[in-house]
């Protein structure tokens, strides 16, 4: 078998990975947002039907699955593998949203670059020849992550100037051997960077030199410039990160400027919607992908994209005993698959 | 590129997938067990020269990846990307022990079943061609896993019969594309599984539907026998799981007797190490495998073995909320490679 591999993050795509129906899921606050139109479903329920926020976020993912395949005219039986992964504790939002499936299933711990790394999972192995149908899921919710990660919500905690909005929201996306849709054209694997910053409520900033490291990687390793793309789109950087990410490639003589997007400042608006440096979570890229950016590749609106989920690998216990954050970005570049 | 799938849960390798070197780092009490003299390294400081018990298992995972790499003779720079997760809230022993590294990395959650699941996709990155040299590894640590998934240590809480001890330890196995060693041959992936155990101090019932479903769909998948193993070796279902596989087992008609053994009942002395049911934790069957199992097939003692990671995705929240546990076990089948 030749190498697919480009570099040494990179990697090629042997044989087709289509992405043929995408499916998102969102709740109140996003569907009061700038994307509530590309989302499928909408829900004013914060427990979406379930007794706690844990079991609302695993209802979540069953919802966007469920729409995913009504959307594909397949049942549960016709899909050979998911990846899925979500911020909760030992990732119960997954496992628990396909217990009694009877769905092949792997784990993924991503933080919230998690849409990105089981697309390029997904792609690795529907383009490898090992699977015809894999789904890559993920979610988040603000509420379960807000007790898990912060202060209880009825303590009505003060957030700081640089803190982000988790939302509550799962996205997934159809990868299939054959079918018309956006096509993944190459991934590029993120390292574990951290420039020590040690403020749990500074997400942004912990994830920026690892988008920064891993888009020069797919720029090195795939020959490319930020030219050739549409939009260059990192997962939830928000305000904060975005900024440091863009004097960051600056200071290494990489123009991103016209090109770069992020998820985090698209999924709310900063304006009217209180959300301080923008949206998070594993959802936020997740719904932003599944919707908007996967429509607009399908309408041909654009042609090609270069999604860069950005993932904080910290939890509380690290927090706790002083560590910095490290943050790790994985980049999938998606193109309109109109152009033959 | 064709399908490379087999049944719905399995699938081959299109190229090689050589497991060329492996390392294991154990604790105190495993150093005392049976397997003893397969492990690497044994360390009498339960936090490995670090101030916490969470650091002391970061540690561990880099002290097994560093044992890997001398023994292979490789830099960091030569390993194209790394597989790896544990147990910890948001796996930090994982993404912390990677840090400053520079390798690429995807991290995953499987729970106890990561050490499987980690070379099973390892082997679909390098036998489909997407990179070269693949890490494969996981860890658990005794002291964490008590204090963020029981009771601080220092309670001194009284332990049931059908409890498991979490192993301190850590396995790491290098998948190449070229090199001699065990071969990895095709893998299952498998489903969620539960029979509404939701005991959590009875882990290795939680698991054993899911390892039957997978053995189970290896067999009918790649049209195998268990005489056609040397050893069905399960994760970590200890004692008590494991008279629960053969009875779920018989009663379906497929005899697993003479070939079934589990890490969890391998890597302590259950009659002189005070363990309960057994061994448990992503390092139970890591330190088994990157040890014993491995040693036994590259001199040619197995010639082959279905190791089959078993994993119990609840978490203290589920738990709380009264929820039942799933399970999941993903099998990867190693031949010795000695065959031609």
């Amino acid at each position: 078998m030749a190498t697919n591999k480009r570099g040494r993050q990179s990697f090629l795509l042997p044989g087709p990975a289509v992405i043929t129906h995408w499916a998102s899921v969102a709740g109140k606050k996003e569907g009061e947002g700038p994307l509530a139109q590309y989302y499928d479903r909408v829900y004013q329920d914060t427990y979406f039907g379930e007794k706690t926020w844990e079991q609302g976020e695993k209802k979540l993912q069953q919802l966007s699955l469920m729409t995913l395949l009504e959307k594909a005219k397949l049942s549960t039986e016709q899909v050979d593998l998911v990846f899925s992964g979500d911020l909760l504790n030992q990732c119960i939002g997954s496992s628990f949203s396909l217990r009694g499936l009877g769905v092949p299933h792997l784990g993924l711990y991503g933080a919230c670059s998690t849409m990105a790394e089981s697309l390029l999972l997904s792609a690795m192995a529907v383009g490898g020849g090992f699977a015809d149908r894999v789904v890559a899921m993920t979610s988040s919710h603000f509420a379960s992550s807000e007790r898990q990660y912060r202060f209880p919500l009825g303590y009505g905690g003060q957030r700081t100037p640089t803190s982000q909005w988790t939302v509550t929201g799962s996205g997934a996306a159809l990868v299939c051997r054959e079918g018309k849709g956006p096509v993944i054209e190459c991934c590029t694997i993120g390292t574990v960077c951290d420039l020590g910053i040690q403020d749990a409520n500074n997400m942004g900033a912990a994830m920026a030199p690892a988008a920064f490291q891993t888009i020069q990687a797919h720029m090195k390793d795939m020959r490319r410039r930020p030219e050739d793309f549409d939009l260059i789109v990192t997962g939830d950087l928000a305000q904060v990160g975005k900024e440091m990410l863009l004097e960051l490639a600056r200071q290494e003589g990489l123009s991103l400027g016209g090109k770069l997007s992020d998820c985090g400042s698209l999924v709310f608006d900063n304006t009217t919607q209180d959300v301080h440096a923008g949206g998070s979570g594993c959802g936020c890229s997740a719904v932003t992908l599944c919707g908007y950016l996967l429509d607009q590749l399908a309408a041909g609106k654009m042609n090609r994209i270069l999604f860069c989920g950005t993932g904080a690998l910290l939890s509380p216990t690290s927090t706790q005993q002083g560590l910095p954050i490290p943050g790790v970005c994985h980049a999938v570049s998606i193109a309109s698959g109109r152009n033959g």
